[in-house]
């Protein structure tokens, strides 16, 4: 298969800019054999160049507006933020018969329908993913995945600031000005946090993801909005005792009388999913008449998890740039010939950690043995549980938590423990992951 | 727009093909606004009529194989199950040229290469979101939303069976033999449940998985299967004890050497959001690395949640057979002639349940006069927290959660309550949402 070459220009090479010049640049051959395409990156416009990009050969201008005149570009990526140089340049694109792929929230919130009339005109693509819930395909969900379901309701975590503070506040008692400094100083809220905390930044969202739901226009004036900045200690303290969470939510909701579009703090049972999601991570629950509720969870910001979001839109109108049965989503996500020769690995050479279960004699020595079998097999024991035998018997249950072994070495000294005299019975194991890498 | 009209065959009106059915024509205008196409299913094949189908004047038969040879017929819906009669079903279909949707894992994981290979030739579609985690649109994540990645392990509980049942163990101190009769008598398992409480239908949805995520063929034969039957109590609760809970996993994974694919019970960590996913939904974890880590919650199983993915291959199959720009996703989720006129409602008429503290004067009477305040505005209260005034002081926190209420009648309340001469300051209020229903 010929790949068709889709040309790419980049605005703004700043922390999400970067971040997806990077992702397209260490993830090309993937890409290209994800998309169908050749994806290239022809020019970046940028006041300054990212010193974690290597732009090596591409064209770099410091005039965002050249890249939306640059005949050879083909789709123009907006990431420089704000709502009025953004808008022109991204009208101006349009108006040049460019696609457009943009990051800015504010601007789809603000200025979408005005853009999405242009565009409309022009027959382009305006793709903006990566507005809503970072790295999260929340948009993709909402407009396909779950395209045949009656949105009930949808509620989200959808500023990760807002969360990391509340966060901060709910488990370590630390009061919003506190919070709020920390999250400056590790760069999650910007030295003006008022789109942040005051829940610009979510209403900015929600009447994204609420147009997406309900088929509505985007109306930013009509969203009720309030943030955290008077949320008292006590207060947390107190929704806790009653079992409870306080999170910053975007609420959209269609009733009889017409749809609820509102982002305020929220007391939440602490056992719902929602509940559980901490730090800057952001989570969008759906709830789809047909689908029942439906949670998708992951980073919200940051250089890389937004150009996730950005490069997925990319690919999305590389593809539809393509009308040939080549360039449809490959039936198992890569192109055919792109197959690649990776082997499955044989389970006995899987390395996880291990719980192991055992039935030892209530008698010196033996669990000295045991260790020894484990330290001779490079196998290191992490917890031990044992308990007192039980009166009249002679035999307790013996609980381990190993490290990370290897599968076969893990086997074989658990048949060396089987031998053992102080063993009786079959070595119970069950492996361990934690999920955290 | 003139819609392109795209016509469905249904083969198998069971669980699956009777919600696909009511799905699709309960949200007809919903579906036909999201996917720019006019979707109509003009036959149906099936031994008995589902019961919970009005069929109406649709051309209903007994053979399916009529409906993959109708010239009428677009698209074939698979939903028959098994993989001997589907196989040749979907060869039969794609030999005459049509697009097929199936729910089938089984039939994917077997003969998914031969399939594709097949319908590779013929430049027709198959798709099978529903195939894996029901309702979660899990495949197009992988394939589109994440397509930017490199995946470097996904982890997910992908059989909702062995949930229940590991769900009821831990949760009610419940046998295995008796969590399985219970599942069986809800209808969750099957009379012979090997195929769920063996693993083997996590290993069909795994072997999927992990061909989307790092591009290698289906290779049934490798993936490592164990299931739960042999899981016993102990287990679950020393687990619990050293900080872990037990979950039936499937776990792929691309490591220096190769890549693992195995399904078999698992310790977590008891603070991971995958151990909170409880009873029949399935959730998958998927970590890449530009995005980080990633969840997708929903129902694995069930009518409707399976047909929720059913439609959306639909929808997608039917916006790929129509390369005109009309046909492209619309950029807010609808097509624009399709923008409806619901109002978002203005917050004082939307209603919440709220929490509310005060600080009350320790004297009788002024929680009855608040109570009484309340009450008369039709607001219940469901809890109270009433603490001691602490030494030398005169006042107390009252803390109330109402049960639900108009804004607008709650906010009078709030006033009334802040007139009384028992009630100092004003009343903090705080909205409450159970994300339940």
């Amino acid at each position: 298969m010929c790949l068709k070459t889709v040309n790419i220009g980049i605005c703004g090479l700043g922390t999400v800019g970067g971040g997806t010049f990077n992702v397209l640049t260490r993830n090309t051959a993937l890409i290209n054999a994800r998309s169908g395409a050749n994806i290239q990156i022809v020019q970046v416009a940028a006041r300054r160049i990212n010193p974690v990009c290597d732009t090596g050969n591409v064209n770099v201008t410091e005039d965002i507006f050249a890249v939306a005149r640059n005949p050879a570009v083909d789709v123009v990526v907006e990431l420089i933020g704000g709502t009025t140089v953004a808008r022109e340049l991204v009208l101006e694109a349009i108006h040049n018969g460019k696609h457009v792929v943009t990051a800015n929230k504010a601007l789809i919130a603000l200025h979408g329908n005005e853009i999405f009339e242009a565009a409309r005109q022009k027959s382009v693509m305006v793709a903006f993913e990566a507005a809503v819930a970072g790295g999260i395909p929340i948009i993709k969900t909402l407009r396909e995945g779950l395209g045949a379901n009656r949105i009930e309701w949808l509620a989200g975590i959808i500023n990760g600031t807002s969360n990391f503070i509340l966060t901060a506040m709910e488990e370590q008692g630390r009061a919003f000005d506190d919070a709020l400094a920390e999250a400056q100083a590790l760069g999650y809220a910007e030295a003006d946090p008022t789109f942040d905390v005051e829940g610009i930044d979510a209403a900015h969202k929600l009447v994204i993801l609420a147009s997406l739901a309900f088929g509505i226009p985007l109306q930013f004036d009509k969203v009720y909005t309030q943030g955290i900045r008077s949320l008292d200690l006590q207060d947390i303290a107190y929704a806790r005792e009653l079992g409870y969470r306080i999170k910053h939510l975007g609420i959209a909701r269609q009733t009889d009388k017409g749809v609820e579009v509102r982002v305020h703090p929220t007391l939440i049972p602490n056992n719902s999913l929602v509940a559980e999601v901490d730090g800057v991570m952001n989570a969008v629950m759906v709830k789809g008449d047909a689908v029942g509720p439906t949670l998708f969870y992951g980073a919200g910001a940051g250089a890389e998890p937004t150009a996730s979001a950005v490069v997925a839109d990319v690919i999305d109108v590389a593809r539809a740039l393509n009308s040939a049965a080549e360039a449809r989503v490959p039936y198992l996500a890569f192109s055919n010939a792109s197959f690649n020769a990776t082997p499955i690995i044989p389970i006995e050479e899987v390395e996880t950690a291990y719980y192991l279960r055992m039935t030892a004699l209530d008698k010196p020595g033996v669990l000295s043995q045991v260790a020894s079998i484990m330290s001779d097999r490079g196998i290191s024991i992490e917890a031990i549980i044992q308990k007192r035998p039980k009166a009249g018997e002679n035999h307790v249950p013996l609980i381990m938590l190993t490290n990370t072994a290897v599968e076969r070495d893990l086997m074989a000294a658990v048949s060396a423990v089987e031998d053992l005299d102080g063993i009786v019975g079959s070595v119970v194991h069950i492996r361990v992951e934690a999920l955290d890498k």
